[in-house]
């Protein structure tokens, strides 16, 4: 039987609150991710939150029965709440009907098969939280193998990130490594390494790409130093008409991987 | 001489940081932009601040330097202040070495020449002020004639919007209108009307593409209502080989405009 819980003082609803602080995230191990769209997606890949709150009113739902069975089957909490308290935990005004509080998770470079993609997104120091969420989401769109952070990025269990990736945290594997890890594994394999880059004359849209292609993004300010340019196969541009110089480096991620995606068909 | 302001309760300062909010941009008519680089950018398009809010340490620099030359020489105020207030004023952490206050300003349809470029980018619905401004930004690196938000958009000149649109608002030109007038409009001269939808056996890789081209993304939500795509000349899918079926549309809109500009080339 689910339990209830109404106050907002209570030590759990604080608990689960802090997971929206990265440091709460890093000390629990846990991360909050909040919807029926995203929390069905989790469980059709096996993730069952340890902890799951759900509006009361939402108990009639054949999706909430199924996440409270499930729940409940792997021994975790099922709690019904109130949308306020909802709305506190994920801080967003418009609470979803349901917040699940979930074990991090992780994958490493020995667990990816380079064989099983012919797209992987690599992305440097990527910084906003957003970013990374859609670039996830763009990553399970194109099939990618896995997105592969480079050195210090935005926590992918934030909840800003959580929530841009529609889900994909659950689909697209996720490696967190330093530059010359990276490098190392890349280079005991076949793997073709292109960055986007402005100091280049190679357009994208002409490029020749061999699968797998690893597609590197360099940080949002700055884009990738020029060593890790340099250790790139091949480094692309695409064209700016404009009074700009640079793209969203999520939008930038996407036009290269269809590109890619396309070219490898 | 520029005025210096270093008190919270300054009455100025209250009003400026009420820009942040919807209702109080429109009774003003002003909005809120930040940073050297965008305001930089507006100054470049001619677009100068009404007031323009400057760190005290940033004053020796050069673009900060013409900034409060432009501003003064066009009986604006300049006003010398400290990194908190600007922090305040913009809400964020890290606050850029100057905050502009801009007048709003609009086009409408009958100013736009669609001679003039051969991408036009069409949103319908669009909610999320991140997304409006990437695919401003979008926009002007694919030379986009105009932005036209169809119906109840995000507002463009929200600090979010302004920000993620990296300056770009001031250099692509956005119509807000209701669909039926944007069509009436769109049928009185060339143009294709170019939908992205899962309705369709098209695929975006192989449509043929005619200038100048109208490119509609619908709500991220929801997509694009049935009439709407009822309305379209063509409509045309991604491939989506994961377990979502949408992408974030900032990323649609610009996979889409970079396929349709190669194509045009």
């Amino acid at each position: 039987m689910p339990k209830v819980i109404t106050s907002f003082s209570n030590p759990l609803v604080k608990r689960v609150q802090a997971l929206r602080d990265k440091r709460h995230r890093r000390e629990e191990g846990l991360f909050l991710a909040e919807g029926l769209r995203i929390l069905t997606e989790a469980l059709e890949t096996g993730r069952i939150p340890r902890i799951l709150f759900f509006a009361a009113a939402s108990v009639g739902h054949p999706l909430v029965r199924a996440l409270i069975d499930a729940v409940e089957g792997d021994f975790g909490e099922a709690i019904e709440t109130t949308p306020d308290i909802l709305s506190k935990l994920s801080g967003k005004d418009n609470p979803q009907a349901v917040v699940g509080v979930f074990d991090t998770f992780e994958t490493t470079l020995d667990m990816l098969d380079r064989s099983a993609a012919s797209i992987w997104l690599v992305a440097e120091r990527l910084r906003d939280p957003g970013n990374l969420g859609t670039i996830l989401r763009t990553g399970d769109a194109v099939g990618a193998g896995a997105l592969i952070l480079v050195d210090e990025c935005v926590d992918p269990f934030s909840t800003e990130a959580v929530r841009a990736s529609m889900g994909a945290l659950f689909t697209v594997p996720i490696v967190r490594v330093i530059w010359p890890e990276f490098l190392e594994w890349l280079r005991a394999g076949p793997g073709q390494l292109v960055g986007l880059s402005l100091q280049t004359e190679h357009g994208y849209r002409e490029a020749a790409y061999a699968a797998p292609t690893f597609l590197l993004t360099g940080n949002e300010a700055q884009g990738l130093p020029e060593e890790y340019e340099a250790a790139c196969d091949l480094l692309v541009k695409m064209p700016m008409l404009g009074k700009a110089d640079s793209l969203n480096a999520a939008v930038a991620t996407a036009v290269m991987a269809y590109e890619v995606l396309a070219r490898h068909r």
